[in-house]
């Protein structure tokens, strides 16, 4: 484990971890206020020692609803979706549910700066590309293709470089999408 | 139970029901995109039985670091913690933790709409309040009081009249907070 070390783009780390880590700098320097959120679990049994914490015996994963991030910057709700392949070429579709497009869409029906961070482990890339972008591709998978390809990632979206502190800046490329109409 | 009747004012539901409730019917009216937060679990133990869905064996709550529910609404993001007490006159502080005035400061400096829903359960009263009055008693509960007197909750918030669909429509008194200075 890297927790202690710098890692140069989260290289060694989960996606997650490296997310979660950039979202603990950005809190820690006031940039942001982005969080994870838990897995939904319905808990079913619950024992209570004497003199020691409760212990959840018998519980279950839930479906999410949403997608796995969300907070405030700026005054804009952020909420993105993070997801990896060891794909070169293009970023497959089925890594992506149902629940987690028809909550993009509601958000941006609220105004909401909604987005995916891809990363192409192979290639050591991340993007960061508008929520529209999924959306438009997912409306057409069942006649068109099941991926996105990585030029038009490239185009649509935004390269976001790999670092020290944070381990993955992308709020500059969400300052991107914001300024632009393409969201 | 009176989930399928319609419940005026939430009575006979919990806070959490009635809330959820709400969120729910605000979704679904493409009102506003507000969740509650899953409980934060430290799974340690899951097995994974043949043929059916896997089941946590072990597994204990965690501390929460924020509050229960967020989401996006009319472009801005709202964050809230509800709580509820059997006094009369006064709302205790120590319904309260530290770690949510943190994080209403963190999304205030944001620009986060930041606000508490108060149930008065005995008076079946309801207010939403500015997180800055709750961070205003917090800061002086050493010294001071350790409670907000209703009537302060009066003038400084805004009281949600009890309704049928959603059971507790307290998007307008959200709409309030917006466009007053006094967040
Ligand atoms: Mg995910
Ligand atoms: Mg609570």
């Amino acid at each position: 484990h890297h927790r202690d070390s710098v890692v140069f783009g989260g290289r060694g780390m989960s996606l997650e971890e490296t997310i979660n880590a950039s979202n603990d700098y950005y809190r820690l320097h006031q940039r942001a206020v982005i969080y994870k959120k838990p897995t939904p679990i319905q808990i079913v049994k619950v024992d209570y020692p004497q003199r020691s914490q409760a212990v959840i015996r018998e519980a279950y994963f839930r479906q999410a609803s949403t997608t796995d991030y969300n907070g405030v910057y700026r005054g804009y709700y952020l909420d993105f979706e993070a997801k990896e392949t060891t794909n070169k070429a293009s970023f497959p579709l089925k890594n992506f549910h149902q629940h987690q497009v028809n909550h993009f869409r509601n958000c941006l029906a609220q105004d909401g700066i909604c987005f995916t961070i891809m990363r192409f482990t192979t290639l050591e890339r991340y993007f960061l590309t508008p929520a529209s972008l999924l959306i438009e591709y997912w409306g057409k998978q069942a006649t068109g293709r099941k991926s996105i390809p990585l030029t038009t990632i490239q185009k649509t979206g935004y390269e976001i470089p790999a670092g020290f502190q944070p381990a993955l800046n992308y709020l500059d490329a969400v300052d991107q999408l914001i300024t632009t109409a393409k969201r």
